[in-house]
Formats: C-alpha cells, sequence, structure tokens
C-alpha cells in the first residue's frame, strides 16, 4: 500500500501520519511506502517509520507538481492541503488557488495517469460547506450554501469529487470535518479559536478568554476522532458509498456551559476558573452563522464514529498533547 | 441600460434578445446598448433593435475574450453560454472548459474591472444540479448532487456565484431552468428530446416517437416563462434575494399522458394519434434519474411565474413558433 497525504505539515496531516506509522497498515494492508507533500517545505520522513518514503515540496495547484505527486500511483491519497477560513476571507485569490485549483489539478494529474489508475482519493471538507440559517438539526439531505469563500472551495471541490468518482476517474470520498477540538499548539485569531483555548490554556496552567455567551453550540470531534475518520473512509467499499460521496461527520453537539462543566468534572473547579470572559459581539456573529448540530446518519451508518461527551474529548487531549498530565 | 448576453445564438439567447427588442426596456429602463457574444460566430444586429450594438466572435473561458466582453461596463450581464447536458457527458474537458472555466473568467473579469463596477449577473442555470433519489416533492433546501458532469459545473458556477455576490464582486442571482418545451426546431438526440417532440411534431403534421411510459412525469416550462424569468431576475432587490441567490425556477409538473391529453384538447384526436410508442429503455433509465416535481416556494414568493398548466405551455408554442395555426 502506497499513501499520499497532501498538507502532510498541517495539524490533521502530522496527526494522520503518527498514526499510519503507528499502525503500519491501512484497510487491512501493510503501508509499504509514505509520499507526503506540502508546500511550506520538504516533510521530513515519520518517526518509526520504517517503509519506502517520498517527500516533495510544492504548490499542488502547479500541475507539474500535482502530476509528480501522484507518478507513483499512489493506492490512498488523503487530500488535506487548504488555506483555513480566516485566510481564505482574507486573500481571495490565495484561497481559491490553494483550496480549488490545488484539488482540481490533483485530481486532474489522477485522471491523466490513465493505465486504469484508479485510487481511493480521501478529501477533508468541512461542515463550512453549510451556511445559516439552519434548522434545530440538519439532515444528511440539507443544502449547502456557504456563507465563506473557504466553505465554498470546499462545496466546489466536493462536487468535483462527485462527479469524477461517479465518472470513474478515481474513487472519491469527502469527509466534512466538525470543528476539531482540542487543537494543540499556541491560539490563534481564528474564530473559532476560543473552543479550543478555554480548554488547553486551563489544562496547561493558563489563562483563557471566552468572547461568547456559555448558551453558543458548536459540532465537535477531536483530533482524534478526525484522524479516526479519515482512516475508516480508507476501508469503505464504493458501493456502500454509492453516488453522493460527501458524507457529513458525526461529531458532539454542546454548548460552551457544557465544555466547562466537562472541564471541571476532569480538572477541577481551579483550572476551569481560568476561564476569563471578555464578550466580543464580532467573534459571537460570526460563530453564531454556523451550523452547531448534525444528524449524521449517513456517515454514522458507514461506520464513522465521534466522541459522545465532551468528557471523551478532552481526555483524548490530556492523552496525546499532555501525557496525561494536568496544570492543577 | 446596458445589456451583455453570453451564448446569444442559442434558443433561450434568441427568444431574450426578440423579447429585449420588442421591449426596449428593462427593470424599467430603456435598452440603450446590446453587447451579444457567442463562441459559434458574430452574432447579428437584432431586428427592431435600434440602440447601440457590439458582437463578439469568442470563447469565454479565453480571459481576454472575457475581459473584452465587460469592458463596456455593462449593466446586468445574461450568463447563458454553455454546451448542453449531453455534450458535456460525452467530452469531459470541453463541458468543463465552457461551462465552468467560461463561467469563473467572466465572473473574474468582472470583478477585475474595479472602481466600483457591481453589474446584475443573471446566470442560467438547470434543475440539472439535482440528482436521484427524490422525494416526491423537492423542497428548496433540498441538497444539490448532480449526476452529470453538466449539472456539476453548473453547481460549480452557482457556488462561485454567490461567493461573488457575498463578497460584493458583483449581484448575481441563478436561476435553475425547468425542462423547457416546447422548444423550436428540429429533433435532437438529447435524452430529454421526445417532452418536446411530442407536441411540436404532430403540431406540424409530422410523426414523433414517444420512448417512455405514458406515467413519467417532469417539471416543465416554455421558452416564453424561461424568458420572463430571466427578464423577472433583473427587476429584483439585492435585498429581497438574499445570500441564497440560486433560485429553483416554478414550473409545471405533469405526467406524458397529461401532455398528449393536452394536445389532444388543444389540436385534436388527429394529431395526437401521430404519436407513436416505441419504447427505449435508456432514455427511460436516464429521464427516471431527474427531478420531476419542486415546491418552488422562494422563486415564486419573488415573483416568478410559470405555466399551471400544460395547455398554456401549447399554446405558447402555437403562438410564438407556428403563427397561430396547427397542421390539423
Amino acid at each position: 500500500m502506497h499513501i499520499l497525504i497532501t498538507g502532510a505539515a498541517g495539524m490533521i496531516g502530522r496527526k494522520l501520519i503518527a498514526r499510519l506509522a503507528a499502525d503500519g497498515a491501512l484497510a487491512g494492508r501493510p503501508v509499504e511506502k509514505l509520499t507526503l507533500l506540502d508546500v511550506a517545505g520538504t516533510p521530513q520522513r515519520p518517526e518509526k517509520f520504517a517503509g519506502k518514503f517520498d517527500a516533495i515540496a510544492g504548490d499542488l495547484a502547479d500541475s507539474t507538481v500535482a502530476r509528480n505527486a501522484v507518478a507513483g500511483r499512489p493506492d490512498v491519497v488523503f487530500h488535506l492541503a487548504a488555506v483555513v477560513s480566516g485566510e481564505a476571507e482574507l486573500d481571495f485569490d490565495k484561497g481559491i488557488h490553494v483550496n480549488f485549483d490545488g484539488s482540481r489539478a490533483l485530481l486532474d494529474a489522477i485522471r491523466t495517469v490513465g493505465d486504469d489508475y484508479h485510487p481511493r482519493v480521501i478529501f477533508a471538507s468541512s461542515i463550512a460547506v453549510f451556511g445559516a440559517p439552519f434548522p434545530d438539526t440538519i439532515p444528511d439531505e440539507f443544502f449547502v450554501t456557504p456563507l465563506t469563500s473557504y466553505g465554498t472551495q470546499k462545496a466546489m471541490t466536493e462536487l468535483l469529487l462527485a462527479d469524477y468518482t461517479r465518472r470513474g476517474f478515481l474513487d472519491g470520498i469527502g469527509i466534512r470535518l466538525p470543528n476539531i477540538v482540542v487543537r494543540p499548539g499556541k491560539p490563534n485569531k481564528a474564530a473559532s479559536g476560543f473552543f479550543s483555548s478555554i480548554i488547553r490554556e486551563p489544562l496547561a496552567g493558563e489563562e483563557a478568554v471566552l468572547p461568547v455567551d456559555d448558551s453558543v453550540r458548536n459540532w465537535h470531534a477531536s483530533p482524534r476522532a478526525a484522524t479516526g475518520f479519515l482512516i475508516h473512509a480508507a476501508t469503505l467499499e464504493p458501493k456502500a458509498v454509492g453516488p453522493r460521496v460527501n458524507l457529513t461527520m458525526p461529531g458532539l453537539c454542546c454548548t460552551v456551559a457544557e465544555q466547562i462543566a466537562a472541564l471541571r468534572r476532569i480538572a477541577g473547579d481551579k483550572v476551569a476558573a481560568r476561564i476569563r470572559r471578555l464578550p466580543d459581539p464580532l467573534i459571537a456573529r460570526i460563530v453564531g452563522g454556523w451550523p452547531a448540530r448534525f444528524d449524521a446518519r449517513r456517515a454514522i451508518a458507514l461506520g464513522f464514529k465521534a466522541e459522545n461527551s465532551f468528557d471523551a474529548i478532552i481526555r483524548a487531549h490530556i492523552d496525546d498533547e499532555l501525557g496525561g498530565s494536568i496544570a492543577r
């Protein structure tokens, strides 16, 4: 099994690579080769991976880079490369170049390899393809009316992926990721950043700012669950998925109050007291336009699994990022 | 008022031009200039139009052509240029080039004019953005999962149009046209061709072939109604439309049996007897994947109007194409 990962240097990319290196197998077959691509520089060979290894530094929207990436005919392609929502909104040209033109160049490079080349392509999409107003619970058949350029570019790629799959150019599955929390690393300026920082910073002994009301809801899954979605997608039979290849992933709908209550249960009052309330109407407005609750029936029936409590999400963070310990 | 029409030589283009020339006005303002673009050759000045006139022969996907088309800063752009469903399915590269790359080049040319240029852009989309299976009646919030490359390319353009509108680059409205019937002209090989030919040929004294069962349904509107949708879209206030700019047009859901009954009512038994039944399982299968009934609530609330009987659709054809007379 030869696996290509685009956007290998991103947070999800690094998690996925570590998991594949640890498992040594995907969909029941040994991982013999890894090809890692990122625009930010040449990816390094992952620790604990002894198989063949190739690394590419480059912009996927450059058709030479895209053709080079698939020249070794990877069996499974994890397409994670993207600029995030905030950046795609600030820099329209960069967003569409990376998020759409890069995706299209990858799909076209696969299509033109020829010789019955037909890999599984797993595309990291996002629940940002949806735009408010929403029903209380969003069904699988709900329409896609994004309110960001990022969501638009993801939705356009989903359409291409489905058409290329239907035409037999490749075997695609689009995975609409929930809000991923607790993100490791430093606080960033993403409007969604506080969902992670109100957990991550207190657990590390630092103060965090909560800019929205306690009643705000979102649709969450851990980085560990996100990695699991990608891995699971590689195991599915195309017949089980059918022509509607873009799937909203399961997640956990909970309020900020429920997040804080879970933190208190796990880490105690002193840790939970490190959250400072500082309302920010702009962030409140942005977050208010995001989808918060799905009935992700198809993905669940196909075996995708997310956490079913925020406690489990916090515990995954403590285990995976903090070596099991908390700064009480 | 300066109006640009792309795909000016197509059936809808010619109907729209004739209507604009006859009306002499659009959205309450006199039509001072018409710019017509088509890839098939240089469009001719329409009869009865005395205003300024410009004609462009060229491929809109060529950014020079696209920039040239909007250099005169048209106030309203009707973007009709497209290759049809069957052709986009047979020639993938041509389909995406014309239907998507051409659309994107037009939208980008508008975006880069600068200087607060912000035209109304009316995009002829299609109910082919939808793919089976469907509920009995398809609501406005139903998701878009096309089963043709044509539908995919229309859906991708809809997403771009909405994002460009949201960002303030232009003021877009996407009009999802029903099956247009009765199409004038000769029978063609489109799988949908029989919906028109079983009316058009008998009215002209010729035999027509019906390849599907009488119980087959579709979502119909006349060429006159389609022209009306485009004209009406030019009059709408952006605030009334909101950010969900792609609208499923109203239409008439009826069966083939109801089409034939209307033909018999209007033209008599002898005319209706010119329909010969010759089942074609391939056509039956293709047509079975098409949407047949919508609850087009938003478009109706915005004032779009379609025929409410198949009799009215046949009468529009007799008036507009046959000078009011039938070959009995």
